[in-house]
């Protein structure tokens, strides 16, 4: 009576099935059976609707079907994104997915790496710029937007293609003298090619530029002051402003304002990233649309891929523009 | 040697301690032992590095240090938040977080439930609308939003208070025919006492008003038929208007932009929630802020309480009124 209302174990499993005990540790372990005895396990699970403990297979397999996502927050709308893409991609595949976020905390980023090492989940995906961050060859890691080393592949969407893609926008909306404003992490990281892709375009469509870079430390002030410095008799010297995030873009059209200039009329603004209002409706500002759902799809399949011989060191995903009516079409 | 280069074990703990090793075993998990034995033990740990095998831990003390949070997903700005504070809250009493992204998918909810049930995980968070899920009585889960029943806890803002803040700000403001439009879910729910709420505002301030309610399947565009309908020689016939979410403000202040009608001049609009652009910086409209670094804590605490004899069946916390350049002030 009393197997009746307890959870069935794995031995009730073999007995249903008429197989041994061995068998089903195979079935259940992922291990090669001959198909007739697979089947009958595999239906004899479904009939007992037998749970694997998971606490038991993790000692076992040394697996735990989980995966931790090292993340700054949820709160910038890219990262919040990103985080419901790679939950989704690892769900699908039966993982659950440890949200961890760091607040840039190098310890906290430290620890949770640690805690792959040891095998306390089966890998990590991380959006970091912590220069410290020690992460050995062999831990299973995947990195998002900044290479960690030669081992451990990066995935990122196409930064360089991006800040091409926008210059050569703004120079077919007629723009003849533009600029680009950075602000953020001057640490060596994919996002810094979009200036280099910038440049490219511009000099391509023999387009005149400026660069307006400021480090982590600088105050956002310094922009108000290069774009006031920019203002001859009333009017902005650039016709067209490639800011490097949305968010950039939103605090710049702001400025902007309160200097009199009109957004597009005298000034057409993109940015990056793909930024929507309240996540789903419209984008926030013109903008190079970041493939969020692929990056999140192939940072997943390279953390569980196994059997790769050679992980490939980086990988850069397709960008597009999008109009959000910071620019004139 | 070998001994130097692999991960110290309990009994190379118990050595260097010079205690037994159920003394160490007692430690570890928790359990009282002399003052002495415990320092003695803590500083061979600490000397060794020493790491605690949480799946042999978890089988042992039937704890996984491990909460689920159940939420549709991280896109909509409000869950993103609840996300962020909630993984705060629990990674600094050192649970991990694991994220599950429902998508409203109900078999997916009853899963994680299920998983909680079979102590898999010592708990549940969740913002469900699922009127299915079945929560047994002694399921450790913590509700947002919605009563799940007598033994499950609800956390959520003082929703009513909310909607009378609303109703008395409107009045404040200037305001004397009003109106409140709300969609979404219509199950019985936490967030629906903002009608009451600003019923009761109104009529205490002996303002006149409005409701138009749309269920679930209603399309957006009996808002703007409704809102149609109350213009009369091009001028619409509210003054201020309540909508239950900053989403719904901002596609209705999109709505009386096409209907020639301005805010805040013509008409004045609070929503609810308190979302900021790009999650920080300045809020989409005025509204009615939600307190969720506030509701993230009660919810955690709650979670983890373990010797309360009887759990709250609904704690509500206090909201505030921000101002978002939708109202004169």
């Amino acid at each position: 009576m009393r197997r009746e209302t307890s959870a069935p174990t794995m031995k009730d499993v073999a007995r249903e099935a008429g197989v041994a005990l061995g068998t089903v540790s195979k079935v259940v372990n992922g291990l090669p059976v001959g198909e007739s005895y697979r089947i009958r396990v595999e239906d004899a699970i479904h009939k007992l609707n037998y749970q694997v403990n998971s606490y038991a297979q993790g000692l076992k397999a040394n697996k735990t079907y989980t995966a931790a996502l090292l993340i700054p927050n949820t709160i910038n709308p890219f990262f919040a994104s990103l985080a419901y893409y790679i939950n989704i991609a690892l769900m699908k595949r039966h993982y659950r997915m440890i949200l961890c976020s760091t607040d840039f905390d190098p310890l906290l980023e430290q620890e949770y790496v640690t805690m792959a090492q040891q095998n306390k989940v089966d890998g990590i995906i991380g959006l970091t710029y912590n220069p410290t961050l020690i992460v050995e060859e062999n831990t299973p890691f995947v990195s998002i937007d900044r290479s960690m080393g030669p081992h451990i592949p990066c995935v990122a969407c196409d930064n360089f293609a991006g800040g091409q893609l926008a210059a050569e926008k703004l120079a077919d909306l007629g723009c003849r003298n533009v600029a680009f404003l950075r602000n953020g992490s001057s640490l060596d990281n994919e996002p810094n090619k979009r200036k280099a892709g910038f440049e490219n375009g511009c000099l391509s469509r023999g387009i005149s530029y400026e660069m307006k870079i400021l480090d982590d430390s600088a105050p956002y002030e310094e922009f108000e002051q290069f774009l006031s410095e920019h203002i001859h008799n009333g009017k902005l010297s650039f016709d067209g402003l490639f800011c490097v995030t949305d968010r950039l873009t939103y605090l710049i059209s702001e400025t902007l304002r309160r200097l009199n200039q009109r957004v597009p009329e005298d000034v057409q603004l993109i940015g990056f990233d793909g930024i929507r209002s309240f996540g789903d409706i419209d984008y926030r500002c013109s903008t190079i649309v970041q493939p969020v759902p692929e990056i999140a799809e192939m940072c997943v399949e390279l953390l569980l891929q196994e059997n790769m011989r050679t992980k490939p060191p980086l990988v850069c995903l397709p960008v597009s523009y999008a109009y959000g009516g910071t620019t004139l079409g």
